[in-house]
C-alpha cells in the first residue's frame, strides 16, 4: 500500500532529495501535490514524472506558465498564497514542508491545522513562529518530524525514551569554514571565504550562517521548541568532521548520538519511513576509515551568534523572529559587500536592542508583522552606516 | 511503588554496582534475594543492610557460616546449586544475573523459565548456551536486558527501531593494553603487562581476555544471539578511548551510538530503570574535554581471537562453548606462567580443532558436558607441551 505525499517546495534542494528517495521507492509513495515558488516548467516536469494530482506555484504570476507546461497532462494547477495554503491542507499521509523562508509559514500551519504528519524542513516555522506553531501542533494533534540533520538526530536519539529523562541535548556544529580564524582575520573575511563550507554543499545564505555560527543559533532556537527540555539542557559542541549530527544525554549518563553521512537524504528518509526505516543510496559508515572524530567548545567571543540566539530565547516573545529577520538582511548586505563579516552579528544584536519592545506574536500574521518590521529596522541601521 | 529485585552474584563487581544504585534509590527497589558463591559474612551483611527475604550461597559448605552471620535477622538462608536455582525461580520484578562462569547458567535458566525480566551479566549463558537460552527466552516470554556495556549500548540504540531495519551492528573494542605491540612483543608479553587495562578496572581473567581480544570475541558471540541480524551484519572496530560503547547502523545509513563513562553502573542503571531512566552518581559526558575519539580496524593477525569467535559461530553447535572453556584454561595457564601470551589463542584453536565432532548441545546439561570435556581436552593439550 503506497502512502500519499505532498511536497511543499519541490524544486529546492530538500525537494530534490525527497523526490530522489521517492523515485527510488515508487511502490511506497504516490505524490498528491508538488509546489514551487515560480519554477513553473521544472515543477510541471516533476508533477508529470511523479503523476501528481495538483501542482501549485506560490507566485500567482507564474500560473500561466505552469498551466502551459502541464499541457494536457490532466494535472490540476493553482497559484498564489491562498492556493498554497489550500494545497497544504489537503489530506495526505505525509507533508514534506521544504519551502524556504517566511513564505513557508502559512502552508506549514495549514498542514498542522489538519492534524497531519509533517516532515519539517522550514526553519522559520520554528525560529520565528516557534510558540505559535508548537501550540497549534499540540491543539490539532499534528506530528512534527524534524528534517534538519541535527534535529532529526536528536529525534532519533529520543526514540523509545521520555523527554523528562533527558539530562542534556547537544547540537554538533562543524564550526564552518572560518572556525580557526582569528578575530582580526574574521573582520576581513570575504563572501567567497565564508561560503566555502567544508562538509555540506549549501546555498550562499546558509553557508554564511554556518560561517557565523548563526545557523547553529537558529537550530538552537528550533531545538528549544521541538524538544521541551529547557535552555539549561541545550548545549553546542564544535565537531569539525560533521559525522556526529547531534546527541542526547539521559539522566543515567548514557548518551545516544546519531552519526551518518552529510547528505540530507538520510534525515529525510528517516522522516519518510518513520517509525520504520527505508533504504537510501548511501554507503555504510566506516569509522575505521574516518579514523578520528574531534570535539571542542564553541568560542562565543569570535562567533557571538549562538549567544545572540540564546539571549533571544531568554527574551522570548518576538526576539527570535527579529533575530532571524535581521540576520537575513545582514547576510544579504555582507554578500553584497556592504558590511564586514563580523558586522553580521553586530547588526543582528543592534536590531534586537532597538526592537526590544516588540509584542509577543500570538498568530502567524503577527509573526509576519514582526518579521517585516525587523527587516525594516535592520535596513535602516544599515543605511545609517552605523555598521560597516 | 517499589519493585522487587533478586541479585544473583551479590558480592562480585556487578553485584556491588547494582547494590550501589539500589542504595541510592531506596524507594525504588526492595531486595528479595541475594546470592553469593561462598562469601557468607559479606552476603549476610548485605542481606541485613537491604532487608532481603532470602540469602543463598551456591557452595553448600558455606551455609553454616551464612546462618551464623545472619543471626537473628529473620532472613531465610539456603545453600547449594538446587537452592540457587530455586531462588532464581522466585517471582520478582527483576533478576540481575551476575554470577560469573558456568555456575550462572542454571539460575539464569530458572529465571528465564519463570518468564522473568532479567538483566543479564553472565557471559556463559549466551556464549556457551546461546541457542538453548534464546530458545527458552522465546518459549517462556522472558525479557533479557543485556548488561554488558557493549550489548547494553546496542540494546539502547535499537530502542524504537525494528531489528529488520539494521544494516550493521558494530561492537567497539578498546584494543586492550597491548593494542600497539608487534607480534614479537606479544610473544613475550607478561601477565602483568596483559592485565593493565587502560579504561576499565576488571579482574585478571577478563583483563587478559581484553588483551587477547577474546573478550570481544565472546561479546561477538553474545551479540550474535541477542540481536538476530546474522554474522555478516556484526562488525568490530577498535576505539581506544572506550567512550563509544557500540553502535547500530540502519538501512537508511543512520547510525546510532551509545556513549558514556567506563562505569558499569551506567548500563546496569539502564537495565534497572528500563524502559525509563534513573539517576546515576556519574558526571556528564564532556566531549569537548575528551577532545578526540579515534577508530581503526582490528588486526586479526596479531589478535586472532575475534576470528576464532566468528569461526565458532559459523561452526555452530558446541563450538562457542568449547572456545569459551578452552580460553579459560588457556588464560589460567598464561597467568600461571605456563604458556606464552600468543599461545592462548593457539590453545583455543587447537582445542576447537580436536573437538570438532562434539554434538550440538540441546540442553543446559549438555552445554555443561561440552564445557567439561573441552576443559579436559585443553588441559591435555597443555600437558602434552605442544604449546609453550
Amino acid at each position: 500500500m503506497s502512502r500519499s505525499l505532498t511536497l511543499l517546495g519541490a524544486t529546492g534542494s530538500i525537494g530534490a532529495s525527497t523526490l530522489d528517495l521517492v523515485r527510488r521507492n515508487p511502490d511506497e509513495w504516490r505524490i498528491d501535490t508538488l509546489t514551487a515558488n515560480c519554477s513553473a516548467s521544472e515543477l510541471a516536469a516533476l508533477a508529470i514524472e511523479f503523476g501528481a494530482k495538483l501542482a501549485v506555484v506560490g507566485d500567482e504570476g507564474c500560473l500561466p506558465e505552469l498551466r502551459a507546461a502541464l499541457g494536457s497532462s490532466g494535472i490540476a494547477a493553482a497559484g498564489g498564497k491562498q492556493a498554497l495554503a489550500e494545497a497544504a491542507a489537503r489530506p495526505v499521509d505525509m507533508t514534506v514542508a521544504a519551502i524556504v523562508g517566511c513564505a513557508g509559514l502559512a502552508p506549514v500551519m495549514a498542514a498542522v491545522e489538519r492534524g497531519g504528519t509533517i516532515a519539517l524542513a522550514n526553519k522559520e516555522a520554528l525560529v520565528s513562529a516557534g510558540e505559535v506553531l508548537m501550540e497549534a501542533v499540540a491543539r490539532h494533534g499534528a506530528t512534527l518530524l524534524p528534517t534538519d540533520s541535527e534535529h532529526n538526530a536528536i529525534f532519533q536519539c529520543l526514540a523509545g525514551n521520555r523527554i523528562e529523562d533527558v539530562a542534556k541535548i547537544t547540537l554538533t556544529a562543524s564550526g564552518g569554514p572560518l572556525r580557526t580564524w582569528s578575530q582580526a582575520q574574521l573582520d576581513d573575511a570575504t563572501p567567497a571565504e565564508a561560503v566555502a563550507h567544508p562538509n555540506w554543499s549549501m546555498g550562499a545564505k546558509i553557508s554564511v550562517d554556518s560561517a557565523t555560527m548563526m545557523n547553529k543559533g537558529l537550530e538552537y532556537i528550533e531545538a528549544y521548541h521541538l524538544f521541551p527540555v529547557g535552555l539549561d539542557k541545550l548545549d553546542i559542541v564544535i565537531h569539525p568532521q560533521s559525522v556526529v549530527h547531534s546527541m542526547v544525554e539521559f539522566r543515567d549518563r548514557s548518551t545516544l548520538a546519531q552519526l551518518g553521512p552529510s547528505d540530507m537524504r538520510v534525515p529525510i528518509a528517516s522522516c519518510l519511513a518513520w517509525p520504520e526505516r527505508m533504504e537510501t543510496p548511501l554507503g555504510p559508515l566506516d569509522l575505521a576509515q574516518i579514523g578520528e572524530l574531534t570535539f571542542h567548545a564553541p568560542d562565543e567571543q569570535r562567533f557571538p551568534a549562538t549567544r545572540l540566539a540564546r539571549d533571544a530565547i531568554r527574551a522570548g516573545g518576538s526576539a527570535p523572529a527579529i533575530l532571524n529577520a535581521a540576520n537575513e538582511v545582514a547576510v544579504a548586505a555582507f554578500l553584497a559587500g556592504q558590511i564586514r563579516f563580523t558586522s553580521i552579528a553586530a547588526l543582528v544584536e543592534e536590531t534586537l536592542t532597538r526592537s526590544n519592545d516588540a509584542p509577543r506574536p500570538a498568530s502567524l500574521e503577527e509573526v509576519l508583522a514582526v518579521d517585516s518590521s525587523a527587516r525594516l529596522q535592520a535596513q535602516r541601521l544599515l543605511e545609517s552606516h552605523a555598521l560597516v
